[in-house]
């Protein structure tokens, strides 16, 4: 039986939506057990709410505390009964074996720092999105998005490492192709810390480096695995973000501004929710905070049950292919 | 009566595209000769193959060389009798007015570098292109997306003072509203080089600046300049555009996948097409590399007949609206 602490406090839409996604999620599932973190009272109206769970599926961790949205990172260190910093002490004490949350990323970071740390070997944890790809059958593992503003060419070549294990033990990509994010294709190119991180990634001959890939090819799925520093990481996955968003509000204002557009969009429903299943980001709303010493996931502030339900699967894959231990074997050699 | 020199080597497609898009524009200006630079008889035949010109709409300037996509940026002092070279020159000796190319990009910078130079309060050019965005009538001037690798506050805090001249010179926008790209909206966010670059362009007066802006809110419309470092702004502008070209993919795959499918799409032909002049870049293809003595665009190098009449049009109302001089006056103040 697995134990996963899940924190359902400090996300936008607060417990009941968290709650909502663990009910639905637990249905299919015989081999996992929750702990929901927060507040008591919420959490056993959610549950009551959504029908309810056996005894066996799961624990309530009374809370006092939240870290919310506007929260610093400080309130990891002055909130001792923050959900958010119970949730990872769970881990830290390995009474679960993993742990994910909606609330504040920064915290989140910290919090991991702070209570976890990092394992042998690794300089910078890093943030790692699993992003849908329009070719089929290929996700692409990006990091790192923002856990770090600045990086070295040492961290890169360790996010490498870590997410090219986790890319073949999760994902079961037998060589994962890396990619190194970058303004141009020849290894030339760059800022010094690009060249660099080319030429370590280009010299370990464990990974299946395949060289500089452009910021337009992020969604392309050409790579299994790409590697950016924080700072240009995070740039480039809201640049993307936001494009999409755009582009589909965009659509959606064409085909709805009369009732014969309507009507033809209509007809067209299952050829967009074809595309949108493909091409879903909800379905990969959690990102694992790599390097440190747990398996903890966030899920975006803005979760809504959908997106809790698939962070949770992605949380429930990491623990399953125990690919904690294998990446701190792998970073030890 | 303006001249505009016109590379119509080096792209992609060749002197035929750059030709048929001439001759298209060329029909609907009275105060406008374009001087052809390039392989002579291509550019005869492209004319004769396009219906012809008046004498007074062009000259042809013949040369000898091309500095093609594979070319090196010393080809721009090497190929002395390249149509490239020959068309900052033109610029240089103020033969013309501006000039275009859908050439290399490198060569275009290093040549405006050696044969136009900087003129005074620049540090640092910078390779402007204008997007579209989703609000009706604002479009956004973003730089620098990659004239430079490295760049200073200084260079970030001039590109702002002349992009605001050049959306309010040329694009009619009263008071441009001026956002720096970066991780997050708060003054603390970022590298040194956003927060230092943030505290100049705060303290700058003269400069109507809305703080840190999100790569995901590019496309939305909430500023009309956009500044950011040469990496990180050609990062995510090749995001977003990556983004763009793969959803269009997807979506149009997803509704051509039978026949059904097929005539409702049919049916909307109208709705994306409206939605496709709303978002298309080709209607702005063209970037200005600005901070140089001369106005000088580039369009994309796999530019179609569409892309080129877009870059002739920008490149045309910059002559008309006297941009370069109201730029140095701006900077040497």
């Amino acid at each position: 039986m697995y134990k996963i602490a899940f924190d359902v406090m400090g996300s936008d839409k607060g417990a009941t939506v968290a709650i909502q996604a663990a009910v639905e999620f637990l249905k299919t599932k015989t081999n996992l057990k929750l702990i929901f973190i927060g507040n008591e009272q919420e959490i056993k109206q959610a549950l009551v709410n959504n029908g309810g769970l056996d005894d066996s599926q799961y624990e309530i961790l009374a809370t006092t505390e939240i870290i919310d949205m506007d929260g610093s990172i400080m309130d990891v260190r002055r909130k001792k009964d923050a959900s958010l910093v119970r949730a990872l002490e769970l881990v830290k004490e390995q009474k679960v074996d993993a742990m994910l949350t909606g609330g504040n990323s920064a915290a989140f970071i910290a919090g991991a720092h702070f209570i976890l740390g990092e394992f042998e070997g690794v300089t910078r944890p890093g943030f790692m999105p699993t992003m849908p790809t329009l070719t089929p059958g290929v996700t692409t593992l990006m990091l790192d998005v923002g856990a770090n503003v600045e990086n070295t060419a040492e961290d890169l070549l360790g996010y490498a490492k870590m997410a090219s294990i986790y890319s073949r033990e999760v994902q079961g990509v037998k060589s994962p192709r890396i990619g190194l994010m970058n303004i141009g294709e020849e290894a030339s190119k760059g800022r010094d810390l690009q060249k660099e991180a080319y030429q370590l990634l280009k010299a370990d001959k464990s990974l299946n480096f395949v060289g500089n890939i452009e910021s337009r090819e992020m969604t392309t799925g050409v790579v299994e695995v790409l590697v950016a520093d924080g700072y240009s990481g995070n740039i480039a996955l809201k640049a993307m973000e936001g494009m999409g968003k755009n582009i589909l509000r965009g659509i959606k204002e064409s085909l709805t501004k009369n009732l014969y557009r309507k009507l033809h969009a209509l007809a067209l429903k299952k050829a967009f929710k074809e595309f949108g299943n493909r091409f879903d980001y909800k379905n990969y709303a959690g990102a694992i905070l790599i390097g440190v010493n747990g398996i903890i996931f966030k899920s975006h502030g803005s979760s809504d049950v959908q997106s809790f339900k698939a962070t949770l699967r992605m949380t429930l894959e990491a623990v399953e292919n125990d690919v904690l231990t294998k990446m701190k074997k792998g970073m030890a050699e």
